[in-house]
């Protein structure tokens, strides 16, 4: 099985999910990932009391009920902090608006390649 | 297998399933259980924006989202409006505190005593 031709693309996410961090590049991506999460976070909760303002009938309650458990599961997905697809979350998080790709800086020129091509990739999926 | 003897209580099951509604029973019997749901349910929305509003951290978020799931499957499995189980649900809204017997004036006696004795047998499983 390991002899035959793999596509590109499977080379590609086999090289990023190999890649080091440096204990200074773990910092700033722990760090960059926080703060993404915190404002997902945030948003959610002001959104919540938001609706949960203006619930008048039993439809409101169950779309609040709703809201909150799609956002958990979103939350849930998207902030997976292994290194092995952390390239990933970030190209996600750029995508979503989240994260600058400045606020990467520090990482290798190399990780910054590949978070700003999957970013740019990610971008028809995500409409 | 119909020969083989049924408990009492089978037959007390059996026999309130049969029971027969006049029209001004069921003009009674929706008119309670809607009073009912409706004061339910507006308590779950007071709660709601109670909960809502306290809202500190994530943790309270999904506090809010399990109260919200818990309630709607609770309203699901407790508000189930067919004449062969209705007795059976007076009975729990009266132990819940949401229906007084006196509510259900104009059905039956044989109704309001099956519902008054089934409301006193489903105490201790109440509690």
């Amino acid at each position: 099985m390991a002899s035959l031709p793999r596509p590109e693309a499977q080379n590609l996410y086999t090289m990023i999910r190999t890649l080091k961090w440096s204990d200074a590049e773990k910092a700033i991506a722990r760090k960059a990932f926080e703060r993404a999460l915190q404002q997902d976070l945030e948003a959610i909760i002001r959104q919540a009391k938001k609706m949960a303002g203006r619930i008048e009938q039993p439809s409101d309650l169950w779309e609040l009920e709703r809201y909150l458990t799609d956002r958990r599961k979103e939350i849930d997905r998207q902030y997976d902090y292994r290194y092995s697809v952390l390239l990933n979350v970030f190209a996600g998080l750029i995508q979503k608006g989240r994260l600058r790709e400045q606020d990467l800086q520090g990482l290798s020129e190399e990780k910054l390649r590949h978070i700003h091509q999957l970013a740019q990739a990610s971008r028809p999926s995500e409409l």
